[in-house]
């Protein structure tokens, strides 16, 4: 059996689960997902602000992505009021945030979750500590909350000095148990400073990653997020991400080669553009390059209150792209 | 096999469905619950009015009944948000308008649910129209709305001329047949107007159940709802209720002949008095009395709008009595 680990957030991670999902039976491979919980926007940030629960979202999205119930019930899952006081919020959330604090802990809602929905898998929130992202721009600006740096159109620009959790957070024992028995560790895709890292600020989360064994695997995005991630190349995001792990921790980058349709670039013209490979030199990191693009087009949610990414991976191409690694 | 169909509204049904689940394996009963439509207090209400949704109150209480998954899952599905915007609402009331909304039919939200939450039996909708209830008094007072009804402290002492239904409602074609194949029908226990009778304003209802072979069983409230039923005997439920069908058309009444305890009376007074049964001459319809009291005193949720009754039948006892019957 081949335990393979994701880190990452929301929708980055249920891409990658969902696609290796239907290939774990063909592979032995066994699923962990360690989620951030820095998150605080939309669904989830009124949940938290009202009940004082750790962000369900991104949970949410993993435990959809491997659900083996009916499409009824994981569409139900993500699926968002539309009216009333309740708009915005998905039925998910609500779901795992009742179940939080009737159980009185989200592992425990996750478990009873994962029973009901027949999930295989482990869903593991990098902490149980309550915490907010800062970010302090180089101009020493400070930038509090996940959403509102997620938001923020001058992170490039201004660029981040440092970014940290309102308090110190205990990793997960779970989720470092996870990293230290994982053969292959799987990171992104994801927004950088609001998805990816906020693990890494977690503590005994990177000195686990650093003590692994597992082969390293970290996949690019497919757009540069305006704001955040203007003009970057597929090595920028390794740069970044080994900037907060340690230099030459890689083990293989993945990203995608195919140029998506420029009708569609253009359309989609406000997320960002298109994430380009440069050839660097550079022995101990591999690049592999293939056709990552969904033919679909993601239809976004009217009902929900956050942008997302609507140029996406297909969870096919990137589980067999990662596949090549294991 | 005997077929039970049950018809009344929220809590009584709750407890004849949960009493009879634990002996549908020994006495192979198939069970029916036939639920009103005309609830429109608290979290329902607010579901009617945003989404304009059916009242899911009741469904949900039946479907957790007959649920045979874990302890923890019923409880979450009856369990209420206590802050923020979603104060009040109940997690299977949201649950259910989601699926309703999404999948754009309550009996498909239903036939859903019972196979994530592992439901035997079949909770039917007795309407599929959108209705609400209307009183008209002796004094030709309007009272629109069950929960106005509900709420209504001159009930009794002005008395209603007329309960209706807004507007024509069809029976659903599955309630009309499963009354027709019943061996056993069983009314109540509820509130007479706002549970019990609205069933029998819905077309085809009544003709069905008079046509019906099944043995007709109703089951006396504990308490005389205050403003609705003061000074009841058991014998004015039966009158009352057969108001509505037909004279003579029900085989049994069963009552609860063990006084509830003077402390909790008096604790409780607010709710009304307890229903005395009185000799009357009557042939047609046998009278059983036995001690039906739950020994647990039911806790209120404090998140729940709604006023209940805290006095309850035990779900085994009244099962029993049921069971004499059949």
């Amino acid at each position: 059996m081949k335990n393979i680990v994701t880190i990452g957030g929301g929708t980055g991670q249920f891409v990658v689960l969902s696609g290796l999902k239907n290939f774990r039976a063909k592979f032995d491979l066994s699923l962990k997902a360690i989620v951030s919980m820095a998150d605080d926007g939309g669904s989830t940030g009124r949940l938290r602000d009202e009940m004082g629960v750790l962000p369900p979202g991104d949970i949410r999205q993993c435990l959809v992505a491997l659900s083996e119930s009916s499409l009824t019930m994981r569409k139900l899952f993500n699926w968002r009021f539309k009216k009333g006081d309740l708009a915005g919020h998905s039925l998910g959330n609500l779901f795992l945030s009742a179940l939080e604090e009737m159980t009185g802990s989200l592992e425990k809602a996750i478990e009873e979750t994962k029973i009901l929905f027949r999930i295989e898998g482990d869903i593991i929130p990098v902490t149980l500590a309550k915490i907010d992202l800062v970010a302090e721009l180089n101009n020493r600006q400070i930038i509090y909350g996940e959403h509102n740096i997620n938001t923020s159109q001058i992170i490039k620009r201004i660029g981040i000095k440092k970014l940290y959790l309102s308090r110190l957070a205990k990793g997960n024992p779970q989720a470092i148990k996870s990293i230290k028995e994982a053969d292959v560790i799987v990171i992104g895709p994801g927004n950088l400073y609001c998805s990816l890292i906020p693990n890494f600020l977690v503590s005994g989360i990177v000195s686990a990653i650093k003590r692994s064994k597992a082969k390293k695997i970290l996949i690019a995005n497919l757009i540069n997020k305006k704001g955040h991630a203007d003009g970057f190349f597929v090595d920028d995001y390794l740069s970044i991400i080994e900037k907060y792990l340690t230099p030459g921790i890689i083990d293989v980058v993945i990203y995608n080669s195919r140029r998506p349709r420029a009708s569609l670039i253009e359309k989609y013209t406000e997320e960002g553009e298109p994430v380009s490979f440069r050839k660097i030199d550079n022995l101990a990191t591999k690049f592999y390059g293939a056709n990552l693009l969904s033919r679909e087009i993601y239809q976004p949610d009217p009902a929900d209150k956050l942008s997302r990414t609507l140029i996406r991976h297909s969870p096919k191409k990137l589980a067999q792209a990662i596949l090549k690694f294991i």
